[in-house]
């Protein structure tokens, strides 16, 4: 399995003329050599060893037929001889959803129980009737029954790579003035805002901003992240800081109307990003996001920066779309 | 654009039950951080840098609706304003073939010219007039109208990489006893080859066995090969060696019928592969050579050896096939 010694990525400077005079640079969490790539293989390996360190012996996790985290997770399970149980809800959009990671993670092993968006709870517990039954002792990616409580382990994972991004500015010798990341869970972003908590005495930190890639209201949005850095910063014995908006903003703006939905726009934006740098984005997550940064460089009128767009991966949702646009093709 | 500089990929031991007491090891060149990765990368790369040397301004590939190389070379082509053609041949299997390379080949604004197996020299003659008349000076990557002329080119990639495996020796402090690769064009083998024969005199060279994965016959795969190695060796002013045995075999026996073709055994490979090593694999390439290796060890008696396999890749076809996997299962 991988090891977090394995976890490198390259940061790559691209072109990008609607960016204007803003050098944009990738870094590329979409290389991460395990399953596919992605952020989810530094959040699924954070959950995996805090299983491990509370005594865990089964794996349950919840997420859309989509979930990048749940085919990561799977992978790790079926490889260790750990059962798992994916608590899969329903979209936002009415179609069915044809999903590769949904694929995968079935061929992995993972029993799914599906489920509405309103029968969460009642379903995670019955995952956990299901594994007590076989005699394990298991463990829920996200705390208890609600979904909360395990903070803390989602964003150790970001809060981490925040020091690689810190060696990547060493090392090419420029210093990022922004940091974009698309914002879904809030483990990623949280992390990174822990990060650069931690680091509050540098003056080389990038300002974070995340693109909401869903209908999450501004104000929920807002405390799950309170919530995801508080619990992140307590654990390494720091406190949340009193002006946190000298650390980073969500903007909400660029969401296309919601969780898995999106746009011409968003389309024309992957065919440009293959067309000119042979990068994959997808139309949920990290196309979305990469339109959102770019709109709001230009509504913010930000001009001559140094810009870090963190490439969170989902590969498996690349090829989705493709297959889309071939059905629609014809 | 990728440069040599950034390819370095990881070696990883799996566990892999039918093999033994052999330990294996995956040199993972589907990792390649580049369109999606593959050995192609490294060809591709070799192929559009003769081309600029040599004054070319246009390029013409040649392959199936399946090729890896195709969708590296289209990349390449798009980022950096160079026009393309693709002359594509029908392949052995009757029926019409989904595939996301040629998807992803004609997003990246490729031309292609679909032809028979019968009509390749004429097509490519085609290609060549085409892109005359918008005034260009266009490269073709095999040569000559008949394919061939350009073995050089194609196999200096793996005569370079063949450097990094000697290095990933003493790294991880492993003598590979054997090295196999899927052999396809010979490109890659023919590279390997090539680079063994320049360390001819070290001791811990491993012997080369290639796993041919179309019909080709075992006299004619032979030939190719002699003229890709000679080709590869002359550019280095070094002679064929007189017992080329020395160095490699060539293995036609688990072909599976032909290109495109495969059995139960070869899907069984694929998805055990993914379960125990979160690895893909493919049916038409890595898969298929995979298992001929695992078959040839045990018909071989090979036992206690250290064996590495180099994945060559080849993503979007791993893709394809949990499509139809989909599709039939559907």
């Amino acid at each position: 399995m991988i090891r977090k010694a394995d976890m490198r990525t390259p940061v790559q400077e691209i072109t990008w003329a609607e960016a204007g005079d803003n050098r944009i640079f990738l870094k590329r969490d979409d290389l991460l050599p395990y399953s596919f790539g992605g952020n989810k293989v530094r959040i699924g390996l954070a959950f995996f060893e805090n299983m491990k360190k509370r005594g865990g012996d089964a794996m349950i996790m919840y997420g859309s037929p989509r979930s990048n985290l749940c085919r990561v997770l799977a992978s790790m399970c079926c490889e260790s001889g750990i059962p798992a149980v994916m608590v899969s809800s329903e979209e936002d959009s009415e179609e069915p959803v044809h999903s590769f990671n949904a694929a995968i993670t079935g061929h992995l092993g993972t029993v799914v129980l599906p489920c509405s968006k309103k029968e969460i709870a009642e379903t995670v517990d019955r995952a956990f009737s299901l594994l007590r039954k076989e005699g394990r002792n298991p463990y829920y990616i996200y705390g208890d029954r609600t979904g909360t409580g395990n903070e803390a382990a989602a964003a150790s994972a970001y809060s981490e790579a925040y020091e690689e991004i810190l060696e990547d500015q060493n090392r090419l010798q420029v210093s990022f003035d922004y940091l974009y990341t698309p914002y879904g869970t809030g483990a990623t972003m949280g992390g990174l805002i822990s990060g650069a908590v931690r680091h509050a005495s540098l003056k080389q930190n990038p300002y974070i901003v995340g693109i909401s890639i869903s209908s999450r209201s501004p104000e929920r949005a807002s405390d799950v992240l309170t919530r995801t850095v508080s619990a992140s910063l307590a654990e390494q014995k720091l406190a949340f800081p009193d002006a946190p908006d000298r650390f980073f903003r969500l903007e909400s703006r660029y969401n296309a109307g919601g969780y898995g939905l999106y746009n011409d726009e968003i389309e024309e934006t992957i065919r440009k990003m293959l067309s000119r740098n042979s990068v994959p984005l997808d139309p949920t997550y990290t196309g979305k996001a990469f339109l959102g940064m770019i709109r709001d460089l230009r509504e913010r009128n930000v001009k001559g920066k140094n810009i870090l767009y963190l490439h969170t991966g989902g590969l498996p949702l690349f090829f989705d779309y493709l297959n889309f646009d071939h059905e629609s093709a014809g």
